[in-house]
């Protein structure tokens, strides 16, 4: 029930636009994917994700497996029904989470990797197959191989020992999704990751690796939170050895800029935390007809001092329901008092902004014209 | 443009249907007004108060006096669109919350009342003048008189003292809301308050004050918190003598029973913090035919352990959004992992609990089968 559909490739880029189909539904891409970490979309609720737009969130399995547990989802009838969410949804293996909020204190072998949890402190072990299990107890549409993280800047042998270990896992992953697949029928696509750190011999490898297995999709993991020059050079490393046909996602990016230059690339699918963190600290999104640019990051921060008595919607080009009916005077006034309508609404405003721009893009793209809107965007 | 308009007498109560008239619209009677203390209902948005069926909301003007400012609220075009609601809005005079959050520490005298910033403690004075002056910047429909505010089981003297400085202040509240009504053509409503402690001549001595003055409708003062049976007998002495066609606000009531008794005696509006501020400690609300009783307080708690598998809606007989979409296990999952749509969701539910209760309660007496309501749900 898993297919991708490419409907149109750019003339001057390699972006496209295409239809992810899934059992709860399709996904047209190049799409931003919001992040429903504990199986919630932080101060959103189901309704207001589908007003907004967006035809698919992203879970995190970590979390879901620590709490409430990933066989008490699959009792109470999987992910979907559990968030109230009829649309596909993504789930993560739950390595970089492991990784990153472990910062140096889990112990990784060929076996798997061993991890304190964040609530309680108390040990686990994420190998391969019991990442492949979680994810299908959990029941997303849409899963991730469990791959070894590093820092973009590990070392040449740490990152290659890291992207070797990530095959074998790959390949465990894929073999342990294939056994419950074919004995239980249970619908999902598994995306393989590439790892390799920011050596081109490596990421060529991966890319040549993970592109041989029969994966429905590809991750493309460790970019985030880097330089952005040589991110931009490892992504097209891969993309020129990745089959054209999958499709691709591009694991915890997106600022503005980044989103332009990876669709370029023919990445289709996005997911990332950026608008809901900053919007719960007073962050909100700009377009660029409202000032804003590259150099501000597209947004301003709506607790300054100089928006107490202003009458003006966050964005005045935006037209989201809470540009339609409040002031920055009013969201300014709920983030002081701390009311929690305040990172509602900041949410609402700042996943409405991806949601537009994905859709502009996607048009763009087929009017072939996401040049001159990559231009007005970043100029 | 206020108006109050009896639609139907209960046959064997004092019970009434009625629709209260204001230049933002009709509120139908019976009815609970939704708390709004800082211009925001905690956790909904007002496109969702609207989509539960409410039709007013309350806001504290003492809260909204300090932050943001009334006149920062007047500047921005009033309340309603200040925050965004285009419906009618009730402000109390802010002395409940100037007596109740000073705790001892507001000095009294006839001039008015002194008291310090629960914010910065800064120090401030509310007179009856300036009450009215703020709730004319704040521009609800239905504002209050400053009252003296006391405990219920305040003694005789006491409770005469402040009864008589009520009155006092009533008087010139009155004066000063005519003389700016006048001059600007502001057009609210102003209610005056009822007061006079568990004292039988003094309420009735308050009741026939405050009747005498052209209030366009009543407050009834100082009856929360307080043991049901001498409250009831309290209600029915100030009823007995207040004049009929007014409307009738009862301030910060509402438990089930306490809503049951008080609209058989012709209470018409109730505002109370309850059903929201219980929403957000896990609390929500049951209707009789899902074991919602006197004796739970028609309520259980969500985040007990016995809810953590269980797949059921918070009230298998409600009907609201929440209970259309999501499990009882989620809604404990989103408590245990701190998640802000846990409070919406519980504030969702409560809230079209008291609506849906309150519209029951408008057909039964239109039905003239209230008392049969009644029974079933205090049986």
């Amino acid at each position: 029930m898993f297919h991708f559909t490419i409907t149109h490739h750019d003339q001057s880029s390699s972006a496209r636009t295409g239809l992810l189909h899934t059992p709860h539904g399709s996904i047209r891409t190049p799409a931003f994917i919001p992040v429903a970490t504990q199986a919630a979309v932080k101060a959103l609720s189901p309704a207001q994700i589908e007003e907004i737009g967006f035809e698919a969130v992203l879970c995190n399995t970590y979390h879901l497996y620590l709490r409430p547990g990933s066989k008490t989802v699959q009792k109470l009838g999987g992910l979907h029904r559990f968030m109230g969410w009829n649309k596909p949804i993504f789930t993560d293996s739950g390595g970089f989470q492991v990784f990153s909020l472990n910062d140096g204190l889990c112990t990784v072998n060929d076996d798997g990797v061993e991890f304190k949890s964040h609530i309680d402190q108390s040990k686990h072990l994420f190998t391969p197959e019991k990442s492949i299990q979680l994810q299908q107890q959990l029941g997303a549409d849409i899963i991730f191989t469990l791959d070894v993280c590093h820092d973009f800047n590990a070392d040449y042998p740490t990152a290659k020992k890291a992207m070797e270990r990530t095959h074998r896992w790959a390949e465990r992953c894929w073999k342990e999704f294939q056994r419950e697949n074919q004995k239980k029928g249970i619908v999902q696509a598994l995306y393989g990751i590439v790892q390799g750190g920011k050596f081109k011999d490596l990421r060529e490898e991966s890319a040549r690796f993970i592109a041989k297995l029969p994966f429905q999709g590809i991750g493309l993991g460790s970019i985030f939170g880097e330089p952005k020059a040589p991110t931009l050079e490892v992504l097209k490393w891969m993309m020129a050895i990745l089959p054209h046909e999958k499709p691709k996602h591009l694991l915890g990016i997106g600022s503005v800029d980044d989103i332009f230059n990876y669709v370029e690339l023919g990445v289709d699918t996005f997911d990332c935390v950026l608008p809901t963190r900053l919007a719960r600290v007073g962050y909100v999104f700009l377009r660029p007809e409202s000032r804003g640019k590259v150099r501000n990051k597209f947004r301003t921060r709506i607790t300054n001092a100089r928006f107490k008595e202003d009458k003006k919607p966050l964005d005045q080009h935006c037209g989201c329901y809470v540009c339609q009916n409040f002031s920055r005077a009013y969201i300014r006034h709920l983030f002081k008092a701390k009311e929690l309508l305040a990172y509602t609404l900041t949410t609402h405003h700042n996943l409405f902004f991806f949601q537009r721009l994905m859709q502009e893009i996607r048009e763009s793209i087929e009017n072939d014209a996401l040049g001159r809107m990559k231009k007005k965007w970043l100029k």
